[in-house]
């Protein structure tokens, strides 16, 4: 092989702007704040390529995931195809799900881009799992997700590709799948423990997925599309799909009434959901105050739909009930609407009352501990945990033989996503200020920046440091000022400043932020202050500078990124 | 959250095989023994999913790949969108590829999965290489791919998605270029390197996707798809489509010819290439043989068609040419197919002799130097190198400022191909025998199995070894005989074998192979045998194992695994 005559350099700023950043940053939205730094750039509408910066940061969240799955989850990484045939997703009545990304070999056989594996899955672990002796287990994989979201928004937060980590558990009973759920939200705690961005853990609808037993990681955003409801009293926390409240006072509404039409599951049975216009309508709710006995394949129907469904011939009328679902909200001088059907008997009537039927609201009571009153917040979804049963174990023919050599006994599963991308996304939304991003340390694309324009004392500096997680590249048109600010926008935790007129000190500011309100730094800074020859700065903005020899520059950043 | 209450002990055989393996494996095909032994399941045809013994071995080979090309290589990690639109492969006419998977998503918006992301990289780097000054620069992205084969065969070696390393640079000019060239072999030399296996480069045939200079990496095995040809006086080495020969003597070959038709670009003249019906036509040295004015639209058509496309009016026969190209293989004995057209002019003919235009068969003269004899090997290809020129910068519109101001330069590329799970699949087949795989430390799965019965002494063993890489779990139903034969079939280097006959003393037996002939454990043995109590016994069958005390265990492995 010839050898380079000439030993090249290599343009690794090549993403980086081009020129200096100015204040427009301040009011760019997240997802463009990520482009403009060259964190990744959107290719179509929910498509993104990543680049170098945003991949370093983007490893770093699948590193935690993965590093708290296998040590504390005991979980066996996987990876599986992406492209599921149609037949595994009609076993489970998922085929017809508008958001899936569909396509046709050269064949003709029909797959999808999976946007979650509980089919795939369920159906590989059926060739491995056949005794009791072979659970539980668990498995994960973090790989990409497709979901064709007809209107994708939020940038990372709502992408139609994606870095998902999704793991399944088998468990022999229903005992050791309640442990295996309970010791999935310990590591999900840890994990986001890890991350250092503060979080919340709430109950959740288990949605379409289905299940038992759900709960959400959040972060509290104002920005964000969910909303949590917290009891002043009892500290319950939920997600406002899930929470149930009680009015301050029942029967107060007088105003105009909502109808909402379901079917029960053998169709016997019109039920009319009437809940106050000025309320949302709750889903879950409606379904609690029916124990569950309602078509949901109606679900997303119109009320037209429903009673087109229900019509039925003269003779038949007699056998079929009206069930009136009220919201205790109401009272008898509500302005009900009227009722559609002309040909009933009074015989057909029933009437459920003191029900709530809307989805809670900040201010009203508690439903769980009936005391507190509940306070809303806005926040970000960031990972899910389900308890699933049998619901896929049983569609796609699971079985095992349990200890008392039951053959056919089934699989008790769970599900746990997190969004790597959608993390990545979330993070920067939260943890951002007019500046730019602001990393904690765990995902920080580097932990320092080295900024000056004299190239052979960067390169002095960068040999004392012993962490590879260093940016000193930059664009050389770019001026001393520029390159700080751009490390700051980066959202770097300590940008190194060095220069001739200072050196051999250094200037050590720190942009990051005390994610977890230690300052056990302050503790290392009165014990090493002299020997270190370590000067503090605060400047008349607030920025907080250290201005160190170089010699100690390594060992005083190191005890600077613990807090960050 | 509350806390499970009791530990659980989770599953982590779940994908080994259930009972103890039998001499069958000898005759498995690679594809299968994968299979059995839990790295990988086949989902569909060309589909897999990587279970967590494959994952590991993946993983593996994709951090060297990583390290190099980010060490040695000072490319920078992207990571593109699978979803490719349907334009840019218009730019570069390649949306008709009929091994493209398409897709349209529910806005009727078309996309293919990327099977090589030529267009999308360039598409992208438009938007940041502006500059002579931001080149060059090398991007490589580590992603799934996806080709429709049809008939996708080989496992691993041809899926229909596959992980593959694709790297993409830029130069400001071709001296540049060719630089980079050289500098990502010299990379793709020291991966290779790293990985163990002998290996060889070849120079090879540009194909499809275009350009000017190419080079193929191989491992040389009976049972590879492709064949290389080696010279005995010059050492060149070339991919069979690539290479030229010399017959021993020419105008030997007097039975059946065949002819295969072309015309140029202009379509002017119809192409008549006559070889011996014996041999391989080698489009390759047609193109040669003509200077390249031969339209390769044409390249996969039946001569009919060629002749169809050729057919005018009877008034413009005069301005139209026909070329007979001879093999020189050929005499004027040999029994030529007839002349299809009837209406010609004798003028319109022109010959050209003494080419060859067949593929080099072992035996021939090499075509390089003229003297030596070529020697065929079957081989497995596991990496390209392209220099691409301005192919896909000038048809996807690139253009920056070169050092003399003109803002119209293009860009040279190169591209720089490695399929990881290939190279899996690769390694397997080259480095596998009766007993199962036999994998190189740089991509095992396990460094080291502990193999026993005694549950308290594995664990006692386990944690006397510093590295993670070691496999202790087994099915419990597992015999140690069971234990030893599936650690061996797994390929895994060292076994480490425990029991309380010959305890605080532990066999080690030595499945791996010393790739690169070194023996430099056996100096380490002299120095400290009597130090270590360090004893080796190699059986009947030639099995060497090494009986060593428990407190010495971990130096010792260490040291026999630096040659393996």
């Amino acid at each position: 092989m010839l050898r380079p005559k000439v030993l090249l350099r290599y343009s690794h700023h090549v993403f980086q702007p081009k020129t200096a950043l100015d204040d427009s940053i301040k009011a760019l939205p997240t997802h463009e704040l990520f482009q403009t730094l060259g964190f990744i750039r959107q290719s179509q509408s929910g498509l993104v390529h990543w680049l170098p910066m945003g991949l370093r940061t983007l490893n770093k969240v699948e590193s935690i995931v993965r590093h708290r799955m296998n040590q504390d989850g005991d979980a066996l990484e996987v990876s599986l195809s992406a492209l599921s045939p149609r037949s595994l997703w009609e076993k489970t009545n998922r085929w017809s799900g508008t958001e899936l990304f569909k396509l046709k070999d050269a064949k003709k056989a029909s797959y999808c881009l999976t946007p979650t594996c509980e089919e795939d899955i369920t159906n590989l672990m059926n060739e491995y799992i056949t005794s009791y002796r072979d659970m539980p287990t668990t498995v994960y994989q973090i790989t990409r997700k497709y979901r064709d979201e007809l209107r994708p928004r939020g940038g990372l937060l709502r992408g139609r590709e994606f870095l998902m980590k999704d793991a399944y558990s088998f468990a022999s009973n229903e005992e050791e799948a309640l442990q295996t759920f309970q010791k999935m939200n310990a590591v999900y705690n840890k994990i986001f423990q890890d991350l250092k961005i503060p979080f919340v853990s709430a109950w959740a609808d288990t949605g379409d997925i289905g299940g038992d037993l759900s709960k959400e990681y959040h972060y509290l955003h104002e920005g964000g599309e969910d909303t949590l409801l917290t009891c002043d009293q009892c500290g319950d926390v939920s997600n406002v799909e899930k929470c149930e409240s009680f009015p301050d006072e029942v029967g107060l509404h007088s105003g105009d009434v909502n109808v909402k039409y379901a079917l029960s599951k053998d169709h016997s049975t019109l039920i009319c959901y009437y809940y106050p216009s000025t309320r949302q309508f709750s889903w879950n709710l409606a379904m609690d105050a029916m124990e569950g006995d309602v078509d949901v394949n109606l679900k997303n129907e119109s009320n037209e739909k429903v009673l087109k469904v229900f019509e039925r011939p003269d003779d038949e009328i007699m056998f079929s009930k009206i069930l009136r679902v009220m919201d205790c909200r109401l009272n008898s001088r509500s302005n009900f609407p009227d009722f559609p059907l002309q040909k009933y008997l009074k015989n057909n009537f029933g009437q459920l009352n003191e029900v709530s039927l809307v989805a809670a609201e900040a201010g009203e009571i508690c439903g769980s501990c009936e005391e507190g009153h509940l306070r809303g917040d806005k926040s970000i979804e960031v990972g899910h945990t389900f308890h699933l049963g049998t619901k896929y174990s049983e569609a796609m023919g699971s079985k095992f033989t349990d200890s008392n050599n039951n053959s056919n006994s089934i699989p008790q599963m769970g599900c746990y996503g997190i969004g790597i991308s959608r993390l990545v996304g979330a993070i920067a939304e939260v943890a951002r200020d007019s500046k730019g991003f602001k990393w904690p340390t765990s995902v920080s694309p580097y932990l320092m920046s080295i900024c000056g324009k004299n190239e052979q004392l960067v390169q002095e500096t960068r040999q004392t440091i012993e962490s590879p997680d260093v940016l000193s590249q930059f664009n050389s048109k770019l001026g001393l000022g520029a390159r700080i600010k751009l490390s700051h926008a980066l959202g770097i935790p300590l940008a190194i400043i060095v220069g001739p007129k200072s050196w051999p000190k250094v200037e050590v500011e720190v942009r990051g932020q005390r994610w977890n309100g230690n300052e056990t730094w302050k503790q290392s800074y009165e014990t090493h202050k002299d020997e270190y020859d370590w000067q503090i700065i605060v400047t008349d903005d607030g920025t907080e500078k250290h201005l160190v020899p170089i010699e100690n520059l390594s060992k005083i950043c190191n005890i600077l990124l613990e807090d960050l």
